[in-house]
C-alpha cells in the first residue's frame, strides 16, 4: 500500500455504468517522512476522505475487492485515514 | 487509476480473436494540472472518447472488468471523460 | 497495452510444463511515434509476429486470458500487429 | 518478491471494515546486498515482525492470498523474515 | 516476462505457512543483451536454477500459476532457463 495525501476531486459524468455515483480523489503518495514520492493518481473513496486528509491507498486488482459483490474496474482505493505514523530508521 | 489526454489511434488488423471490433486509443497520462507524467499507453475505449478528450483510465488486470461476459487480455481502458478536477495543494 | 517492436527470440528448452510449444520474443517498448521507451520484454506470441513487426502487447496478470482453458503463468503477451498509429498533440 | 527492512509502523483507526485488528508495517526495499532501492511501501504483516527485522513481501494482488477465505483489499504483505542472504555476482 | 541472471540465494525460516519447502533466489534483470536493467528481485524457483544460470521470469499474480492446486502469495517465479537469446535490431 501508498500512503498520501488527498489533494482534489475529479468529476466525470459519463463514465462505465458500474461506477455511477461512486467518489473519485486525487492522491498525492508520500514517504514515511512526508515527503512526496512518484507521481499523484486518482483513487475511489467509499468511507469519506477529504481534501488535506493522509490517507492509505492499495493499488492494482486487489483494489476492487472494497466492493465484493460486483467486480469494478478500478485500479486504486481509499483503504483507511492514516492516524499517525512512527518511523525509525536503523 | 490515471487521467490523461487522448492523443492518438492504434489500428491493428490481426489480432486475437476476443478483440475484433475494439477500440484502441494511445492515452498520455497528467497530473492533476495537465502536466504529461510517464509514457503513452493503448487503452481500450468503450464509451466513445476522442482525440483530445480528458480521461480516466484503469490499469492492470481490472481493466477487463468492464466486459463481464468474457475475459478479455486487456490491461487499460478508459473508464471517464473528465468533465474537471478541484486541486488543491496543501 | 503497450505497443513496441519485435527485436528478438528467447529459446529455453528447460522451462515450466505448461509452457511446452510456446514462442518467446522479445519486445522493444515504444511511445506513439515510434520512439524506444522503458525497457525491452519477453511477450508470449500466439499470432505469428516476427522480429521488426510493430507489435500491441498485454501486460500483467490479464495476458493469462488469450488461453482460457488453462491458467499460464504468464505476464506479457502479444495480442496484435499494428497497422499504423495516429497520433495529434494538442 | 522484495527484499527490505521494517522502517514502521502505520495507524489508521478509520478503516475499511475487512481490515480491522491487522498491523500494517513502512517497510524499505534494499537489493540484496541491503543498499535501498525504490521509495517504501506499506505492508500487511501476519507473521509477527518488527521494526529492523529484515523481511521478504509479496506486492501486487497475489498479496490477499495469504488470507484464503476472504478477499481482503490489500497489495502488499510480508511473507518472511529473511535469515540470510547469499549473493555471488558474476 | 523478464529475462536475468540468478544472483544469490534468500533464506528465510520464518514465513508463511504455504511456503514452507520453497527455493527463493534472487535475480538481477537483464536486457537482451545482457546488461543489467532494473533492480533486483526475489523469485520462486521449482525448475533447479542455480547461481549463474539465465532465467526466464514471470512477475505479477500469474506467477501463482505454477502452483495450480493451491493460491501462493508469491509475486515473481522462474518459468525457464535460457538456452539463447537472438537479437536483431532494426
Amino acid at each position: 500500500m501508498q500512503v498520501g495525501t488527498v489533494i482534489g476531486n475529479v468529476w466525470a459524468t459519463r463514465k462505465e455504468d458500474d461506477l455511477t455515483g461512486l467518489k473519485f480523489l486525487f492522491v498525492q503518495p508520500q514517504g514515511p517522512t512526508g515527503s512526496p514520492i512518484d507521481v499523484p493518481f486518482v483513487a475511489l473513496d467509499r468511507i469519506g476522505a477529504g481534501i488535506g486528509d493522509k490517507v492509505m491507498v492499495t493499488q492494482g486488482s486487489s483494489a476492487r475487492f472494497v466492493i465484493k459483490d460486483k467486480e469494478l474496474p478500478i485500479d486504486a482505493v481509499i483503504i483507511g485515514i492514516v492516524d499517525s505514523i512512527d518511523v525509525e530508521s536503523r
